[in-house]
């Protein structure tokens, strides 16, 4: 074959490419009336939502490109197939639209402008931090209602899945709105970020509530603690605010944490949805 | 809300509903001469693909419509982004078209026709058994060859990726064709098919051959043993299949087994996807 074939066969027109779907899903506009940027919704349903009239937990996740298609699966296989939890509708929420995901994320994710933080994205997107605040009303006041309007949740259901900077946005809307959800699994959340802000966050809470309503699971891998003697101590950070919480008594604040064994940060995430929803939904009836 | 108002925002017509397509995802139509059935290829290359002349390891995975997502955002997190695994050109194998998923992989991927099998699929699916001799034919001199001819696969890094039927379909393909790929990840295999009859294919095939050239790693969940006295020994299935395996001394053959701790068979997937590709393709350079 020829290198000139070869080319022409890597470099068909775009109007040729037939890209994959995932089957059943949904892709829905919405623009945020708290930041004023766009985003899609990534909306899936349990095969068994047309035949029924029951109300279904809500998995709603964040940075959606990576997490929307691999929860998809497993819900799936561990739910709608397995009934080893219950059947979900799952919901992505993407990256603002036309914005680089880094710059998205660090903007949506992260409560405090850290300009300088070491270990981020680019520059324009550590210079754009900090503005969780925005993205948490847009989750809680603009995307829960409008979830809650057009399919049957389950009230008492509603589970935040967040990992890395997105187990930091989750950690920040416990101290903001606990009470937009019912479930919140944290996946090797970024409490390095800003100097440990989170804990600051805590403290400033506790001193004004004695109540923290929400179901809480931590995950992270065994390994991001990182060598000996790294500025990575992710893991015994996440052990430090457990038992922060642990400490404050929290009414109606329950806390659990795991350290998976041999995984990365880049690998623990498939693991942590598993075990976060056999945690926070199993399924009742036995196989 | 009028539940009139509520059914209606839950069915709008199909025309408006837009589909969560996989980024950078293409899905390539494909006629099997050894069974004549049509297929779908899922394709997914790496981010780098179309700036590099490097030749990359093939990822080939069946059950593609649960798997082709799910190891999408696996190898996308574990190689183009935290480089713990090369980068990969991902590949999924649809089931035949206009066939339900059930029949298409029960007809494809066993060995030996068994129309009475228990915990099988339907009963049109069981009578279609046993015809993987061909679609091992259809893998080998028409998909690998298709794909070669298009990307730019390693010649030496063209792994299988097989769960349940799957992985007994990739137990039968070492013994037919084990040339075909490189490495074997093969989960939770579904040895008892047809009174474990994938022994007796080894046993013929150690008769006429001393070198069985092949990287194979089998992966199981801890709790598919099932109850005590249950009929459902795959963990130990799976282990004494190792050790047939390693008894026989082949040339060439490596195999390597886990046992996942607190898996379930609907849930052990993702993990060994991860656990796999760290073996069969780990990232030399530290990162």
């Amino acid at each position: 074959m020829t290198s000139f074939a070869f080319a022409q066969a890597e470099s068909s027109p775009a109007s040729a490419i037939k890209p994959y779907t995932i089957k059943g899903s949904q892709v829905v506009d919405i623009h945020s009336q708290a930041n004023g940027k766009d985003y899609e919704l990534f909306i899936k349903l349990p095969r068994s939502f047309h035949h029924t009239e029951q109300q279904y937990p809500l998995v709603l996740v964040n940075d959606a490109d990576y997490a929307f298609p691999l929860i998809s699966s497993i819900t799936r296989q561990l739910g709608d197939h397995g009934k080893k939890i219950e059947e979900v509708v799952l919901v992505g929420v993407s990256y603002s639209k036309g914005d680089n995901g880094g710059l998205s994320r660090t903007r949506d994710y992260t409560p405090t402008p850290s300009p300088y933080e070491k270990g981020g994205h680019s520059d324009a997107a550590r210079r754009a931090s900090g503005q969780s605040a925005k993205y948490i009303r847009f989750l809680a006041d603009e995307v829960l209602p409008y979830l809650s309007e057009h399919y049957r949740i389950h009230p008492h259901k509603k589970i935040f899945v967040g990992h890395s900077f997105g187990g930091l946005l989750g950690a920040s809307i416990l101290f903001d709105q606990p009470e937009a959800f019912d479930y919140y699994i944290l996946g090797s959340p970024s409490l390095w970020y800003d100097n440990k802000v989170i804990f600051e966050v805590e403290s400033r809470y506790a001193k004004q509530h004695k109540t923290l309503d929400a179901q809480v699971m931590m995950v992270i891998g065994e390994y991001e603690n990182g060598k000996p003697h790294s500025h990575f101590t992710m893991v015994d950070d996440m052990l430090a605010f457990e038992q922060k919480l642990e400490s404050r008594d929290y009414a109606g604040l329950a806390v659990t944490t795991k350290v998976v064994p041999e995984e990365y940060h880049v690998s623990v995430f498939p693991t942590l949805i598993t075990d976060g929803l056999l945690w926070a939904i199993p399924r009742s009836t036995p196989q």
